[in-house]
């Protein structure tokens, strides 16, 4: 695994302030492309912070569908051959895939398929994950607001990245009880998704059922996409999501909660799964 | 172009606040799939905020290299074919290139590929650009810390989406005496700025020389490489910017500027572009 040399550097900056001028140490988030090689052939580069390379890259075959299990994953490896420079040393995983992986032939790391045939729209989309066989997050565990109050402070506390650079999202799971299972940081929120999931896979501990994830930056279609693969049942986020991560939620029953900050969140999908008291109703919501 | 219905979508959801839950309408930024077909097979899939898909589209294509100027792009327009059911519409672009533009086989519409010849590094990635004819952008422009502190003020006054969601990022160009030349918003933060690349595309202002971009999210390696492909000479953000961003920026001679907040940033490149005092040097930067 890299060291924290890749994951924060240092630089000297100019800080400007109130007409004032400093040259000052910096401490800034790594950011490296990392190229993903399956069975050889270059499967797509995608920009990330060094670290968990490893869990990045099998979270990301994993909610992207390509494998639908850690069997299918029959090796994966940093890659330091000697036909790499040095700069470059760590930055390509080489996997192996086994019998039952999908690999689209069209698919590139990050991206992103519609059905055609069926048109372009978010029906389509949530169609594609339906038949991928995707389905409402099972677990019977129910979150209690006081606990997810408490989960944005708990993420912050342990961003051991961020406290320096301010400048990388996390994602981190906890139970029912608010007890954090793992957290992973990286300059993109995607990645760090993707590493968490990586990392349950490797534990054997997907579909995760029972747990909450919570994200730093919004809560897109992608990120919804991710949480429900991985069998997630609830997915907070500090920020806002879209209006098709919210249909993709009410459509497969993910319970959305938003704007979790203090003592208030508003939740945009699958309340059963929280304690809360039966709403009234009443005016816009402010954010 | 899509009506606002599809910017923002209304929705009823619960919020909670100390104790208390309360049914109410809330607003949420629109994302929906955009499908580029050039010459009529597909190029890609990208998450979007409807609006402004000609734009997008433009952008992008200049930006990722696809096309060098606006004649290589000799037709584009929104596809309503008949074959498109009644939710997609206005969800595909068609798209003619002209001679003279690069179709990589193998690139994705949100891909990145860095020389796997020469290892994956952000040397690479950087050494690919140069590659591309990228260089310092030209400009004499200075510009000044108080018009510099007061463009988020702007951004956020114009900022018609995100007052009412909270959930969009905005790019927008400024001249040296702070006028806003154009504003764009998106749920992704890499279409607000292709969006804004193709206006000036479709207006003839590319080389953006004079102007500064000021993004409201992070300012990382592709961001600052879609700055730089659009020649303009200042990229300033209210966050932080990654390793590779700054990187970058200071091998081909961008100025960027990080943490624009109040009366304080950072500057993390080409501060010949920024009229301040000759700095000091003293402790490290606090964010």
């Amino acid at each position: 695994m890299p060291g924290n040399k890749r994951r924060i550097s240092i630089t000297q900056v100019t800080e400007w302030k109130d007409g004032v001028a400093c040259r000052v140490d910096d401490c800034i988030a790594g950011e490296e492309p990392l190229e993903i090689r399956i069975g050889g052939r270059s499967f797509g580069v995608t920009l990330r912070t060094p670290g968990d390379d490893l869990e990045l890259v099998a979270g990301l075959l994993f909610s992207e569908g390509i494998i639908a299990d850690r069997e299918q994953l029959v090796t994966i490896s940093a890659d330091d051959d000697t036909d790499i420079n040095a700069a470059g040393k760590g930055n390509v995983v080489q996997v192996r895939l086994g019998p039952g992986a999908q690999l689209p032939s069209e698919k590139s790391a990050r991206g992103f398929s519609a059905g055609s045939a069926c048109g372009v729209c978010g029906k389509a989309s949530i169609e594609e994950l339906r038949n991928r066989g995707i389905s409402r997050p099972d677990g019977a565990s129910r979150f209690s607001p006081k606990t997810l109050c408490e989960l944005p402070e708990k993420l912050r506390a342990e961003q051991a990245v961020f406290g320096r650079t301010g400048g990388l999202h996390a994602a981190a799971l906890f139970d029912a009880r608010g007890e954090m299972a793992v957290l992973r940081e990286d300059i993109g929120r995607h990645n760090a998704v993707d590493k968490v999931i990586g990392w349950a896979l490797n534990e054997g501990k997907i579909p995760l059922a029972g747990y909450a994830m919570l994200v730093s930056g919004r809560g897109g279609f992608e990120i919804v996409q991710k949480a429900l693969v991985a069998g997630i049942p609830l997915l907070a986020s500090v920020s806002a999501p879209s209006s098709l991560a919210v249909q993709l939620a009410r459509e497969l029953g993910l319970t959305l909660v938003g704007f979790l900050r203090g003592r208030r969140f508003v939740v945009y999908a699958g309340e059963e799964r929280l304690n809360i008291p039966a709403p009234a109703s009443a005016h816009s919501a402010r954010h």
